[in-house]
């Protein structure tokens, strides 16, 4: 039996995101789990064909022509034949969280059997405060049965609020299509029941097949960039979040937790197809980690729409060398946060009337 | 059934050291895993007990009559009745690699039933490379079915020498006092499926319990303070090496890592004796943290040595303000490094003719 709590945690709070472009049976095995929430399903590629959603959910589509009527212009920071057009459900939903899921990834099977809430566990690490400061051994200190060890400061246990839960996946592993062309019959079946915080200043690889995220703290930074259609690069929109949100997260004071949840990961995608769209982010990424490694924000980008837009600046200054593709990156950085805050009007706005357009878009996105 | 390979590895190169005041029975349970390797036992307490020793295993035993012969007057940098002491026994070694366990540390048994060889393990992690810069999401990229995930920079995968192998421990967690004195009934039962890299610039509470280190590259800052006996503090002897140790390998480009292996810690030490020795370390530690945290090296310290004569001169003159104690560890750090190099002449001067001092002491203490 899997186990469901009755009631699910953050029912009215979270999101479910899922960019696809086929029917979305894999649900049927999620059923137990993600029933009770809503989803916004982003559908990628071809608008006229029709996506068939397992009976009984609650969700609202969108496809290419709902971006662009949504966003106007702007819908041209949204990608197009790349699963980074995801991002755009992080900008129409309403709610505190989100979580966001591939559609070739099912219910993963602990050690002892049991079928694994992945949601679930997302929430648990969202809602349990993050160590970014100093590593604790035994993992993540907040978890039953753990707790900080010996020498750990004491100032730091209180810990800093969660802004992502970067979950693993068994079976195939998340690889580069160099790796899955040298080691194509590699699978993942390590189960690590390890949560931990990504150390501040340290970047990682963040994957947006299995991965939840607090929307009120950290959205804006949520972008998944330019990919695919008209894109010299592919399968780098989540690597480029990735690297934006945890300079933010590092200057902002927030945790990024990588670990527990896994999914199943159900089929390898074509190297060599892979190897095409990734080829120029494989050299362009040992240009770009040293740029992240040394970004810093200065004191006064104290949201987290001043600390992208800033961002945004230095890529543009300093990664315009390396190609043209990141000035036009850079500014599709500013049309994004001018989209999402024109879709979120901030708290202090939302007080006030709200803003006509911004309001006529929502109405449209919420079917 | 125990997993013993024919040929243990690394046996002439590795020596055990086990600081202690009790008979050795513990061993018992080791023997099909430590009995061809060398052991260096350092009696800690009073010198005239007789410790016994299981029969058929290879040892040096030094009590600190010994250590006061071998030492002279840099003896002062040992310490006493706390097992800070153990740090003499990698003075003493002539192995490139040492492993280090307690007492009260037994075979553990992996999830399958298997009993663990903590030391091949820690062999394993030590004998691989380390990857600091960018973290990997799937742990250690080097492990038998595991690799970099996608968005690892290529140019980092050859990673770096290890120099350190942190494992960790069933049933009694390592917790400071007032956690053991809250929590008294806490074990840990988890048995996490993973090694790990400590990413560069970000400290961890190491812990001296069941520690494995390649001496050559890292041993001579490996020192574990002043503690116990005529000192304000104890209970901080690992912590304070593995904060400069961090500092070093991160200098040098050296790797430290933690998780597996881990052993069976059998008994929690008494919380209100170690509060008393942990009392003045937990409110300096806030110190110390920072200092660690921001503590760099000049250029010029292209040697362990260098490093940590280095580190003692800032340990003076930024710590000497919190209290005098640490006047007094900045010293012995000098005089440790001191006897170290008597002991072991390096490279270009074992070339020479031994020097007469050096040699008589490492003949005393090869028993």
């Amino acid at each position: 039996m899997a186990s469901t709590p009755s009631v699910p945690l953050l029912k009215d709070e979270l999101d479910i995101v899922i960019p696809t472009i086929r029917n979305l049976d894999f649900l049927e095995m999620w059923r137990p789990f993600f029933e009770k929430y809503h989803l916004i399903i982003v559908q990628d590629g071809d608008p006229t064909k029709v996506i068939k959603v397992p009976e009984c959910f609650d969700y609202e589509l969108h496809n290419r022509n709902d971006i662009n009527r949504i966003l106007g212009p702007k819908a041209s920071c949204i990608s197009f034949k790349d699963s980074a057009c995801r991002c755009f459900g992080y900008m129409v939903s309403k709610k505190k969280y989100i979580y966001t899921i591939d559609d070739d990834c099912f219910v993963a099977k602990d050690p002892t059997g049991k079928d694994i809430n992945a949601l679930e566990q997302h929430i648990k690490n969202l809602l349990s405060p993050s160590s970014p400061f100093f590593f604790n051994t035994l993992y993540d200190p907040y978890r039953e049965g753990a707790d900080f060890v010996r020498g750990y400061p004491f100032s730091l246990r209180e810990g800093v609020p969660t802004a992502v839960s970067h979950g693993l996946w068994l079976n195939i592993p998340d690889y580069d299509a160099p790796t899955q062309l040298v080691k194509p019959l590699e699978r993942n079946t390590r189960y690590v029941d390890a949560v931990m915080t990504i150390p501040k200043g340290t970047l990682f690889p963040m994957c947006g097949m299995n991965l939840a995220f607090n929307r009120e703290i950290i959205g804006p930074a949520m972008y998944f960039g330019l990919m695919g259609d008209g894109q010299p690069i592919g399968r780098y929109d989540d690597m480029w979040a990735g690297w934006c949100i945890k300079v933010i997260c590092d200057h902002l004071g927030l945790g990024v937790k990588t670990g527990l949840p896994y999914i199943w990961h159900s089929k390898a995608s074509n190297p060599f197809v892979n190897l095409k769209k990734e080829y120029k982010g494989i050299y362009w990424q040992e240009e770009l980690i040293p740029f992240f490694q040394s970004a810093t924000l200065p004191k006064d980008c104290t949201t987290v729409q001043k600390c992208y837009i800033e961002l945004s600046k230095q890529v543009k200054a300093k990664l315009g060398k390396v190609d043209d593709y990141f000035i036009k990156l850079a500014d599709a950085m500013v049309t994004w946060i001018e989209a999402w805050d024109e879709l979120n009007p901030s708290a202090e706005k939302s007080t006030e009337l709200p803003n006509g357009a911004a309001a006529a878009a929502a109405a449209a996105a919420a079917k």
